[in-house]
């Protein structure tokens, strides 16, 4: 399949440098041209014209609870620990594969709709979720998140281990490679020192990649001093969680020891600014991450805790807060903001071939309609796309060059099917 | 004009109950029943089915500089004194009523677009903004923004107090009483004393409304201090700014002592977190407003600080900063937000028929679409128009019972002329 996209402004997150009339040739899976001439010898199947339009790599959402989009706006306005163990964990307990299959259906939908075309999930039950992304056509980087607090466990008879070790076995690499897995202690306070070990000794065993929660609230940090005389970077650092290549969600509360370790173990940091402002965690300091060199992504964590799963928010949302919270004008420009949500998401998953619109790499695109009263006038694409305009006008989602979602249009996902599911579940639940 | 609106949830916005299928009954510009019954003897011309749709009251957007929409994207990521005099206030030197015209114009059109009904405005030519209001159908409160650095003005020839003065005469009450106009001095940095007084005592001469920036950075309260040994909240207060009913925009930095005097005077404050955020200003105590009984509306501010006029992400903006900045999970619940965006808005502008849906009261109205991915599930109508929606959402916008947009359509403005002339513009002055 030989897909010729023409025409149209293209951001391509090589440079800051926008294209302003060109043309993007894809053959399969793979991106083979881009540039401001028509590219020669290319006979395309199907041509996209992006007059008064713009294309740029498809957003990675690197930290999400899809599943958990079935409790959107149902505990609002609450602090962490009651959403978490009064609210969450309670309805979480009635989940059924029915439950977890439609709202990661949803979630994908949703995604789509707003120009995501990779994420990383935490969760259980996590065959539904991969068979939902399978069929649906996205890439994503999932995990059977793992928590533990009996300190007698059997390491090698646990249920959730094994879990674990299946969902690899069966899904890492599979849907044409689009899934990857990975292996994650929920975080410090939701397994035990042995428990990790356990997970990274499986996780070296498997050649894993890992992701966890980290140091999102100050009572987490607070209660592993009082608990392990360490910090939660630390306790993690000292029990081996680093010696994979991994990325953490959340960072909130560090210390200029915890970047240089996660820095020297060249972690990524997942920063999640809307669930984090929601829930009241505190504010990630962006810019000491950045100046520290430390790989910075962005993540929308639960549609539980935020509540959507629009990267585009999350963008906006990053920018404002770096500048507002620590009152600098000048801290997270526009640019860095997409790359957090674009080719650095890729460096956190470990996806060199997805981020950027570039000859070799992954046809994962996302076009944008510029035709709609806030993008008049438009004086820079990256500002428009970070300041002005929102999930709600990306017109096309493609993966792997399919095209997965196009003008209202879910091309993979039953929409009214799911829709119905959902509200099934729903009633069920609540 | 006979207008029905049958089958749809109604957020009324007189308490949190939401009408889960309900019906509006509109008489030309006025509501004049809402319930969950069909009216008995209404005849109605007109019939708008509201099925998997929600009404809300028209937001009230109560600061901003609508012409100034032509600079969006032009200045961003640089704090507030370099953003306004060096990037903003050329190109205002060069703007002529060509250009404030389109460029109110494409404003209006984005307003429509999501969900504003009614906003405030100080900028200067303002007769091109009353004019494209007028001619728009919307509702304003529009007032020709006065500057003066010379001490020794001649207060009754002064051009821009003849402006503000003939402003007044000829369009407040206006457009079917759609247009209300204020008088304003733009701040304490921007006026000389007596120049202030100048306009007080125009004020009560004419009977007008006041609006102004107010606190807006720590540099402008130094400032204040260093010049006048007093706040800028007692410097207005001491020159009478708020002995007429007076808005105030921005409230950064506020002492107790500085709300206790905004309180007595019953002084609004209009909260503008988007543009605050951007430029680094700082970030408005809003719990303590409120709990000082302050009423607390909400803006965008100019396009040029925001990047946008959307409401709703002022909204969720509102909301979710009052949580991550204080560490508050409960501060500024999601009710709370629309209110700032819909009764508290009208308060501000002494609109007291504006801002709710109840019989007797204005026909400015919102519908928005429950269809899409991110209204699944539904758990609570509240929660989603700020937390999960957004502007884009809205397909329906009624000002004084007439429909100025609807599903992509603007009824009373020549969409392609406008983005032509803002091209036009655009072109000339940058």
């Amino acid at each position: 399949m030989k897909t010729l996209i023409q025409n149209t402004k293209i951001l391509t997150m090589t440079s800051e440098q926008v294209i302003e009339n060109g043309f993007i040739a894809i053959e399969n899976d793979r991106i083979v041209y881009v540039g401001e001439q028509k590219p020669e010898n290319f006979e395309a199947d199907q041509i996209i014209d992006g007059k008064n339009k713009a294309v740029i790599p498809g957003l990675v959402n690197a930290h999400c609870h899809i599943a958990m989009t079935l409790l959107r706006g149902y505990a609002d306005d609450l602090p962490l620990e009651e959403w978490l163990f009064q609210k969450v964990f309670p309805i979480e307990d009635k989940l059924t594969c029915a439950d977890i299959t439609c709202g990661t259906s949803i979630g994908l939908m949703e995604m789509l709709r707003t120009g995501t075309t990779c994420f990383a999930d935490q969760y259980f039950m996590m065959d539904n979720v991969a068979r939902a992304v399978e069929q649906a056509g996205m890439r994503a980087n999932l995990t059977r998140c793992q928590m533990c607090f009996d300190e007698d466990v059997d390491i090698q008879k646990d249920k959730t281990m094994q879990e674990a070790r299946a969902f690899y076995q069966n899904w890492h690499g599979k849907a044409d490679g689009r899934i990857q897995v990975t292996l994650s202690p929920h975080s410090v306070y939701g397994c035990t020192p042995r428990y990790i070990e356990g997970i990274v000794s499986m996780a070296h065993e498997l050649g894993a990649d890992m992701q966890m929660h980290l140091s999102e609230t100050a009572k987490e940090v607070a209660d592993c001093q009082a608990k392990y005389g360490k910090s939660p970077v630390q306790h993690f650092h000292d029990l081996g969680a680093f010696d994979r290549h991994a990325f953490v969600a959340h960072g909130v509360h560090v210390s200029e020891q915890d970047m240089l370790l996660l820095k020297n173990k060249n972690v990524s940091m997942v920063h999640n600014p809307g669930s984090n402002m929601k829930l009241a965690s505190g504010v990630a300091p962006i810019a000491q991450y950045m100046q520290n060199g430390i790989n910075v992504a962005l993540g929308t964590d639960g549609a539980c805790s935020n509540n959507n799963l629009n990267m585009f928010e999350e963008i906006q949302l990053a920018a404002l807060l770096a500048k507002g919270h620590f009152m600098n004008a000048t801290s997270l420009k526009a640019y860095e903001a997409i790359q957090m949500a674009t080719v650095n998401g890729a460096t956190a998953l470990n996806l060199p071939a997805v981020g950027k619109i570039k000859a070799g790499m992954k046809a994962d695109l996302v076009m944008l309609d510029l035709d709609q009263p806030h993008c008049y006038p438009m004086h820079s694409l990256i500002s428009a796309l970070v300041y002005s305009m929102n999930g709600s006008d990306v017109v096309m989602t493609m993966v792997d060059g399919t095209i997965l979602y196009q003008n209202g249009e879910y091309l993979t996902i039953d929409a009214e099917k799911v829709k119905f599911e959902v509200k099934q579940s729903v009633a069920r639940l609540f």
